[in-house]
């Protein structure tokens, strides 16, 4: 007898049979005894073609009006379902955003929810209704419909499982959990049961997309207890929580992580005066290019090397900043590789286990792979290698941190 | 400089193509100086879509999730005629009909507007804007979004022009205004530069099918001045008043209208004694089958012969109904037919002009065509031939009333 809230994204919702499907489901948890509050994406393409046919308008469409526009995606979706589950004898209603007021700022296409009113949502529950809530859209104070964004459904899951301190927020997609790394490039890669929110924030943020980022912070900061299941199929997918003191074995490292977005560029020579990193950094920012990884090194004649990675798309204009950049600051030269990638070991518990970075560093060695950046932060080390020995590295990094054995806690 | 409420249905904002030439009429009326409103359906064919999504889950879906998914197809066309505005240069901003709280009552698929908040709009057009509003929804008390049933848009477009008290409210159509009658039936016909509401509310249900009848009904009680025009050809329309007194030449017909979509039937012989009536058509409308046409005649045998008129498809259902009744009554005999066509003479002239009447049966005598049934009102003369004379019938008497030729006042 638990309060749930379900998610289920474009895929899951993309035609009447899945619906139907999701409905189900949706059904045996209630039957189960628990109250269900259901969150849906548009069905799949949906959000594409009505993006389609303003583009056949407007170039860049007022964001205002393209949010009443793409809104309509949902809240077909939470009529379908509704329908579906009342199909199934199961008394549903739906909601849109305004309808339950959840309320945001007035970014358009990117609004951040600020509070939702609860009260007709409880008193369904309480009368034993479903509850299916339109994703990713709000309404600002002015009544005006918003969006959140890519990913804005796993928000409003997210948001609504805070704002009714819901047991548990289930988030479904095409994978059964989340995995120690990408199974696609470790065969024995292995779905974790447990993961805390800053392991997952890693693990998102360097490339393992299940989840968005902002939902992981949001659900992180209200402390909603996520997890991550397969639409259809069974199984008990991966749990993310706060991290767990009482846990006697943690183990080193939860996951690999690993991404080929990124270019690296180098400016040498660069005179080792206070400021240099701001008046390297500067142009590239106003040119609204995004560094990830940032590395400097000292050096004894009173110069230095300056190192940063940008996303692959952005290294060409990067290079044109740098070239005016270097002649600017006298530096000596600049150069930059676009073959490469970055690989990260992520877990909380290498907090406590020294060593990790080590260990690491050993497995990279062993396969002769050669480290061109480290970077660290407190539950990751990230390398940045040739692209061309990416699999290579996440396989040997996979294998030294035992990740394909189950580990003894259970974790 | 005026205040126009203008109402565009899905055929004319059917694709991207259309909405922006809709864009562009709009705009021309803007910049002539006039304050404009639009109100939208869905695009064409949209509809149609999303009742086969729900129809697919659902034999009867529950009509409160059927407006949820229904209004998602106004809205679309509101923020994408919004765009083309915009695109134009023209400041515009949509509305759907929550967020101007088109109140209605909760008759979910044909509920019916109570109230219009005006103060947005008002605000909007006072700085400018174009202000573009989804037809055929609303909002109820409760906050559920309700649809007002086929043709709810004009119904809309009308209660806006009522609310904001507008000079004109144009509905936009796939002809260029009101017919003396079908021109696909008399070569001849021609468009009505005015009509009375009353002569409009008689033509339409009669079968000339340009407006709701529910909206000019709306638009008699609140004096909204409509005027009916083609969406895409320039031209003056038909314009829909209260009866203007002051006309001198007041042509005793101004149109004929006619149907093919009925039945007759007849029962002979019935005791004539009090009551009689109500005891034939109980049981025809606890059937649920609407009755058009009535006729009783008086006769010398202490027995009445009793015809009406039903739906055509009503037609078998009725029949049997009646046997029974037939039975009970102890009445010779009944019959029916199915072959049979409508056709009325409609003007606010005939009340002062004696013999149209007269006028109409010499008509069809000189053509041979046998008149089944009279029925009178005071704008309106309808009688049932046998279906085979329909085009006849109209020809006839359109020339009759000199219909084809335009009237000394202009009218």
């Amino acid at each position: 007898m638990a309060l749930i809230v379900q998610k289920f994204g474009g895929t899951s919702v993309g035609t009447i049979e899945r619906i139907k499907t999701i409905a189900e489901k949706v059904q045996r948890f209630r039957n189960d005894g628990h109250d269900v509050v259901v969150v849906v994406s548009a069905m799949s393409g949906e959000t594409n073609r009505l993006v389609g046919l303003a583009r056949e308008i407007q170039e860049h469409p007022a964001p205002g009006e393209m949010d009443v526009l793409l809104s309509t995606g949902e809240q077909v979706t939470i009529s379908l379902l509704s329908m579906a589950l009342q199909e199934l004898g199961c008394p549903a209603v739906s909601y849109t955003g305004w309808q339950i007021s959840i309320r945001t700022d007035s970014h358009h296409n990117k609004a951040r929810i600020q509070e939702i009113d609860t009260e007709a949502v409880k008193k369904d529950l309480g009368e034993g209704r479903v509850v299916v809530v339109a994703g990713f859209q709000g309404i600002d104070e002015c009544g005006r419909i918003t969006t959140l964004g890519r990913g804005g459904s796993d928000t409003t899951a997210v948001a609504l499982a805070a704002a009714l301190e819901a047991d548990e927020c289930q988030i479904y997609t095409d994978v059964d959990g989340v995995y120690t790394t990408d199974p696609r490039v470790v065969e024995g890669a292995r779905r974790l049961d447990k993961i805390t929110f800053e392991e997952m924030l890693e693990m998102a943020s360097l490339g393992s997309k299940v989840l968005q980022i902002r939902s992981v912070e949001f659900a992180g900061k209200y402390n909603v207890t996520l997890r991550v299941l397969h639409s259809f199929e069974e199984g008990p997918g991966t749990l993310i929580t706060l991290e767990e003191q009482d846990e006697m074995e943690q183990p080193a490292v939860s996951g690999i992580a690993f991404n080929r977005d990124e270019a690296k560029l180098t400016i040498k020579g660069v005179p080792d005066i206070p400021g240099v990193a701001s008046r390297i950094l500067g142009p590239i920012s106003r040119a609204n290019i995004e560094v990830d990884m940032i590395v400097q090194n000292v050096s004894a004649d009173q110069t230095t090397d300056f190192t940063f990675t940008v996303h692959r798309s952005d290294y060409q204009r990067a290079m044109d900043v740098l070239q005016k950049t270097c002649n600017d600051l006298g530096a000596r030269e600049y150069d930059g590789d676009n073959k490469i990638a970055k690989v990260s070991i992520v877990g909380v518990g290498m907090r406590s286990h020294a060593g990790v970075a080590t260990r690491m560093f050993e497995a990279l060695a062993a396969e002769g792979i050669n480290i061109q950046i480290i970077s660290t932060s407190e539950i990751k080390v990230s390398v940045v290698i040739a692209e061309k020995y990416l699999e290579l590295a996440v396989r040997a990094l996979h294998s030294a941190f035992e990740l394909d054995q189950e580990p003894v806690s259970g974790r």
